[in-house]
């Protein structure tokens, strides 16, 4: 049998690729698709198939897999589900190693009659050299493959640490554009959706030994073999943020309409996440990328306990709250460390504690802002510092020496600082898009 | 004794305010206050008073209150700690009615001292007609009453529903501005410090039969006179948004710091949140924000059971996660009401059931949609409809569709449903705050 880089090479790597179902009509999946594939700029030969064998952005089209003059290593299947098995029959009959099915409307759907099918789709796989990603999924995106399928051709040509595994291709999609968004690049994002043939555990495995990948993110709904997945992360040394998606009744039974899988019982994962240190919990997109952030760009904190320095009482509060409830602690300082801190606090309103209230604007006094860092990172009870302030009150001058402190302290004591910096007043004008929303909801709301 | 109204009318509407620490030096509270307050357009006579009788912005400034000519309705006192009792009795002598303090340093220091000048300034303001708000607050924003007090010379002049009631100067602000951006405004907004004289209960007391304030969000950390707050609330009408500050260990240790107030221990509040319907626990300011919008916005649902129309399975499944989070509820849809759904879901990849699929884009097919709601709101088992999409998918027709099924809803049938509109890509270059905040960031992480 052949290993699993052998196995998954030809998703990432493909020297060509052939869409069945590629159409000319604009909302069109397989239209789709194709646009983003060629706008990305793939360089391999694309082969689009459908029965009128119409060509399509200037792509020479082709009635059956059989009529392209040479082997094919990919082929995506975008036809409907009662095509679907005919399709993959072909790409078996045709010795092609990788499919990948976007189609839904399978084991999702409850109907025995579709059920079958996939079980079917899932036989072959087994029994032939034809391995599937899929179905209901948007496939890969891989940049140093030169590659998407999922619809994204404006993604980012770079290769990064981060691969995204997602059942979910709207979660791929999504959480690809927003890390983007903030400058962070992917090894490889696969959408793998009900996961008939290829399981997340052989996406596990796979991306255990790829030498881009430093760090893994995950969303899960739901899976066959509970147990190859456990093995899986058992051999992997690299962390898997990982968002459960159907851990309460009624996500469950949304995971079930949604890849066809019962989501397995909260306790069950509860366990997991307690017994793997390398996998880490979030609860929603945002919480995802946020931990990614954290881990790709920190150092690692020595232990659990926080300093909180503010701008504003209440701020300090805030994040105790929060701090505790994600069972961090927040000290109280020590004697001697309060007292060095309340030599360098020389405003009225600022407090020398944990959390320490800097007062406001907080960047004032740049000296007293950096004095208390060093402070506070001598202190070796506390492992984190958290800086938190208004941002609509800091300066432009004010950013240039927030800068240059955090930059020398990560130089010389590469400490884990976190700087939110939140941004509370939006010009109206700012936010196209906003703008949108909001004169949608207006429509609604003030009739 | 006078009523609650006949004490409080002077800080909202004063015909004139004297400013007591009026500061030329452009970084001083007493010079940000006055600039607010100029700056937002106040009618009254503003008169700064400074040891050295300078001129402020083009105001006469005097050296002592009872220079002023004519009798000062509300007196802002920004001098330090050491001082203020000094400004306070000046202002008892002078019979002012209404003093705002703005200076820190007193109860929230633990310092016995400072303690004891604020204890001073609470029976000075108890035994005389002088009533105080904070000391350690920012004070108030009334626009029918003209001022600001609150550094926000941009904010609206438009008096709305929704009054703020916060222990922080900086939520205060900070969700004033927040609001702001989504066009809301306020009947008044209080920040309130210590709560030396004037109490929370005073001023709900005062809010519950303001004519202007419909409904009421407020940020607490703690009080001296529990039962009297309990009193107030209790015979207040209105609802009532509750952000508790130091609802943890560290939280409440972190209040003492900020208010003065060990914020009371977590399971008093659950039985207060418990006890009355009309007060509506909010977790964060973020949460606060989007509560308020809610009730300000939506008619009220007759239920817990939430539909869950969606573009894509994943979102369904967050979403559905999140509502049995929350306490509500995601059934199964009734087969009738199955089929009739079904009937309306022409694609591929659909999916007829609680969450509904709609598909991806979904606002294609717009009389679809506008059954699919009609269905559901029908129903008499489902009380909330949740429509979320990706939102980067939808074209400019798409909202044009949107806004008109939702307004054509609104005015015919009062249903409540909320649609999410995420914004999943933001260009570079629309965030001017974003590119410092992340010049910032890389200037510590990518050296």
């Amino acid at each position: 049998m052949k290993n699993i880089k052998e196995i998954l090479n030809p998703f990432f790597y493909p020297k060509n690729v052939a869409i069945i179902g590629a159409s000319t009509k604009p909302f069109k999946f397989g239209n789709w698709f194709l646009k983003a594939l060629i706008g990305f700029g793939y360089k391999g030969d694309i082969y689009p198939i459908n029965p009128h064998g119409i060509d399509i952005y200037g792509l020479k089209s082709f009635k059956k897999l059989n009529d392209i003059p040479e082997p094919v290593d990919l082929v995506y299947i975008t036809v409907p589900a009662s095509k679907t098995l005919d399709s993959f029959i072909e790409c078996v009959e045709e010795g092609i190693k990788a499919v990948i099915i976007l189609t839904a409307g399978f084991k999702e759907t409850g109907d025995p009659n579709f059920i079958e099918v996939e079980n079917e789709l899932s036989r072959l796989a087994k029994e032939s050299k034809t391995r599937i990603i899929g179905p209901n999924c948007f496939g890969v995106y891989c940049p140093e493959g030169g590659l998407t399928l999922l619809p994204g051709e404006n993604f980012s040509k770079e290769t990064g640490n981060v691969a995204l595994l997602s059942q979910s291709g709207g979660v791929a999609v999504e959480f690809t554009r927003l890390a983007h968004t903030y400058g962070m690049n992917f090894s490889k994002v696969i959408s793998y959706g009900n996961a008939c043939d290829i399981s997340a555990a052989d996406l596990i495995n796979y991306l255990a030994d790829d030498p881009q990948t430093k760090i893994i993110a995950g969303y899960f709904e739901g899976m066959k073999n509970g147990g190859e997945f456990l093995k899986s992360i058992k051999n992997m040394r690299k962390p898997l943020i990982l968002w459960k998606g159907g851990l309460t009744e009624a996500g469950s039974r949304a995971s079930f309409s949604h890849t066809g899988y019962l989501a397995s019982k909260p306790g069950i994962w509860d366990g997991i996440f307690k017994q793997f240190p390398n996998i880490i919990k979030a609860d929603s997109l945002q919480e995802m990328f946020d931990t990614l952030i954290a881990m790709m760009k920190l150092p690692p904190p020595s232990g659990k306990n926080l300093a909180v320095v503010g701008g504003g009482g209440a701020i300090g509060v805030a994040l105790s709250d929060m701090a505790n409830r994600m069972n961090l602690n927040v000290p109280k300082l020590r004697p001697s460390v309060k007292s060095e801190v309340k030599k360098n606090l020389p405003f009225d309103g600022s407090v020398a504690a944990n959390p320490v209230d800097l007062g406001n604007p907080v960047y004032r006094t740049t000296t007293a802002f950096k004095n208390i860092l060093h402070i506070l990172i001598n202190d070796p009870t506390i492992n984190i510092i958290v800086n938190d302030q208004i941002s609509s009150h800091i300066e432009k001058s004010d950013f240039r020496s927030l800068k240059r402190i955090l930059k020398k302290i990560r130089q010389e004591l590469n400490f884990p600082i976190v700087v939110v910096l939140r941004q509370v007043s939006k010009k109206k004008d700012e936010l196209d898009m906003e703008e949108k929303h909001r004169d949608a909801r207006d429509s609604y709301l003030s009739y």
